[in-house]
């Protein structure tokens, strides 16, 4: 199969294509924290006014984020925006970025996040299970071509 | 806080400079699929010599991927690349690219890949436990920042 029509059909690239651009996972990163409105996300990413309205066309674009009108008292309507329901379902994509930072560009001061279960702020990890829920060591964890790639 | 210090101390941000340039991800899901050569994963990817070859010079220098040399017969030794213990713990960052774009790029002829235990063969998935390994519904996952984010 042609390299980019491989890439086409692969999951990752499929993704990359949405989320792959610098920038756009700190902007996911930050919609996460609640930020929603453009000078929110401009102010904590230091990111030029083009690239981050750039960024969230995109977003949107691709049913990541939506977004949503509102109105301080005595402005101007604006919009904010806001994580889908596929913008959540990117969490573990942060979530597995913060691990690896967190494991191998270890700072002295430690982490500046980390990830909870919001109802009982247990600290949360990611690990690799079986669909019968069984845990899995992720150094016996292989990626292996279905008879789609081959199609 | 500086929003470039902040960064700075981010380990999303942090892992996203190893990781985050165009075609790195999908080098490394080459790497995970066995490849170490040069032509190996030009062929597989199509990339340029010259961006394919700085990518993996970023890898190298930051200790995800180690130069090994190799000789086939009647040639000159020439090197390839090898996944290093911090390049395979990028595992979990390749997985949730895929669970995201299987769930929300699904293709017709389905996943062109998928995870498994390679002791078992058995279909792994990423999810959210606590420490003492109880699953957490991944809608309750939040993130929050810890004193370091305040230092």
């Amino acid at each position: 199969m042609d390299p980019s029509e491989f890439n086409a059909r692969c999951s990752i690239a499929r993704t990359l294509e949405v989320v792959g651009e610098k920038w756009t996972l700190l902007i996911l990163r930050e919609a996460f924290r609640g930020r929603t409105r453009f000078s929110e996300f401009r102010d904590a990413l230091g990111v030029a006014r083009d690239i981050l309205a750039a960024r969230l066309t995109v977003l949107v674009d691709n049913g990541v984020m939506a977004k949503r009108a509102y109105r301080d008292e005595n402005s101007r309507e604006r919009e904010e925006y806001v994580l889908t329901d596929a913008g959540r379902d990117l969490r573990p994509v942060l979530a597995a970025l913060t691990e690896w930072g967190d494991a191998h560009r270890r700072l002295p001061e430690g982490p500046t996040a980390r990830f909870v279960d919001r109802s009982t702020g247990a600290p949360v990890h990611l690990v690799f299970v079986t669909e019968g829920g069984e845990l899995v060591d992720p150094a016996l964890v292989t990626s292996e071509f279905t008879e789609a790639a081959t199609l």
